[in-house]
């Protein structure tokens, strides 16, 4: 099955270049709202399912044991930009649990955050792990292994007792048995498992409305969605679209990109999770994809469909500024 | 018309994402050596023509006017890195002909060369137009638009004289009339005329023989090779696809990167021109359909082989430097 294009990338009068991919709406009952491409593909889901990923800390009781709140809670879910302030949230969440950088195993890379990469050269240092965009997450692994009293060196092998409990939350979440045939190793080196495009927006459906959930984890989930919906910074960072969009829509909406154009959401007063996959990896079209989206299933305004239309519709400019094209969403993706 | 999937990105044993793209070769004839997808579509050629566009340089007389040697032309023809060779290249360049930086128009950037790039920072400076990939290319044209005895100023439009001549040259290479309703704004705010694949191929063969072009044209085109071949540092950069396939095959082949996921070449001794373009405009892809086709197409021993085989199955690692997946070319590419 080929794709549809669902995003063009316009320069001047011509389409330059396309992108397909695949889109995935359904309610917590599994009965889909929108597929457009071929929905039963497995794929994996990378970043895009830190929100579930960060179920196992909460479960595990790390966050009352060390006083986290929304800061922590929402860095735990985030692909953050490196900035100043994730750096120190990263910091402090591991030092709550007796550990520091060194306990961290996603390796070291400059932050995406142009200037705070600017700023650390300025000052003649390098990036630690704690830059890398996955430190929140790995500082929250780190603290559920201490809340549940195993050792904490190892916790990114599929077997380490964390990544286990994370693996069968997703599980549950999906409603498919994940497969070690269809495991992969993530950017930060931790178990990245593929499943189907319709499944992942089954987790976040679940995830976003509680339904079909123990009420333990259904009241963890609603602790997430909290956070990320009260802390929107902590998700991504300056200028994110993930940061923005929750900025804008507070609970309503929680959005998560992935790498490999995967990106993951719930609209949780629709009941709906979403799921969005980019054939050839684009991150810059799973944005379009998902905010099209939002648009078409999400009663909203007009203020709310003005913030949303950068995001459907943004400008290309030049290195001088100059707008030189556009990417859009197609028809198909609009409606 | 659906073109192929020529490129598979790899994850564990899954396929994580695809690219679809285009592949014309022809040789000076036009006659098709090689197609794949739809190589009558119009694409914009982005900067993978700056080796035709510096025929204006030559033709202008200011690379003798001048005194430019072999590197001040390969610069002519980069998407360098912003390294600081490249960027003292540029500024002698424009010193020659009694400018400097602010002559330039090309917008500034932060070197893509990333070390280049931590040194400024780390320096307190920022960047300037010569670090812009395109400063070579600019400066190349401002100096054509002196030694032609025309105002420098406003040398990115396409109504001056520069750019006429830019315009007539790779109009008459490519054996087509480029239309004003096919032209774009680069990232650098020059123009970009975007033209069928096959042509770009067509203008590449040509380019590389000289065949059906007047002999200073094609004297003017053996010069550009020329010193791509003998410094191919200054086309590209530290570790760079398009410098690596010069050094290791010198006047054998003549690469060229653009954004947008296309890619020009040629090999002179085979006579053929290539064009390629991925249709979602990612760059990975296109670094392996060039390199692909090279090894498709040139008859290269064990050592050549084993130089490029990294550049047609390039490894992925992950910030830990562990081995993730790679890059594979299809079978449609490969044979």
């Amino acid at each position: 099955m080929t794709n549809p294009v669902l995003v063009e990338i316009l320069r001047g009068a011509l389409v330059e270049s396309v992108h397909r991919g695949a889109v995935a709406v359904v309610d917590a009952d599994g009965a889909s709202v929108l597929e457009l491409g071929d929905v039963e593909k497995a794929v994996y889901p990378r970043s895009a399912v830190k929100p579930l990923q960060a179920l196992a800390l909460v479960e595990s009781g790390a966050v009352d044991l060390y006083g986290f709140g929304d800061e922590e809670l929402a860095l735990a879910c985030a692909s953050h930009g490196g900035e100043p302030a994730h750096v120190a949230v990263a910091e402090r969440m591991l030092g709550r649990a007796g550990l520091d950088a060194t306990a961290l195993a996603c390796g070291a890379h400059w932050p995406s955050h142009q200037p705070s990469s600017q700023a650390l050269a300025r000052a003649g240092l390098g990036p630690s792990a704690l830059h890398n965009n996955c430190s929140g997450k790995h500082a929250g692994f780190l603290c559920a292994a201490r809340a549940m009293k195993v050792d904490h060196r190892g916790y990114v092998s599929p077997a380490h007792p964390v990544q286990r409990e994370v693996r069968a939350a997703i599980d549950s979440l999906a409603g498919i048995g994940l497969s070690p045939d269809c495991c992969g190793i993530d950017g930060c080196s931790i178990p990245t498992w593929a499943l189907p495009l319709k499944n992942l927006a089954l987790a976040f459906a679940r995830f976003a409305t509680g339904r079909e959930l123990p009420p333990r984890r259904a009241q963890a989930a609603a602790r997430i969605r909290a956070a990320c919906a009260a802390k929107p910074y902590f998700v991504a960072g300056t200028g994110r679209f993930c940061t923005k969009a929750m900025e804008q829509f507070g609970a309503r909406v929680l959005v998560k990109t992935g790498a490999e154009g995967v990106f993951c959401g719930a609209l949780p007063a629709q009941g709906l999770g979403i799921a969005v996959k980019c054939d050839d990896g684009g991150g810059r079209a799973a944005e379009v994809m998902m905010a099209a989206v939002i648009v078409r299933l999400m009663p909203i305004g007009c203020a709310d469909r003005a913030a949303l239309d950068r995001f459907v519709h943004p400008v290309l400019r030049n290195w001088n500024g100059i707008e030189v094209g556009r990417l859009r969403a197609t028809q198909m993706l609009l409606r």
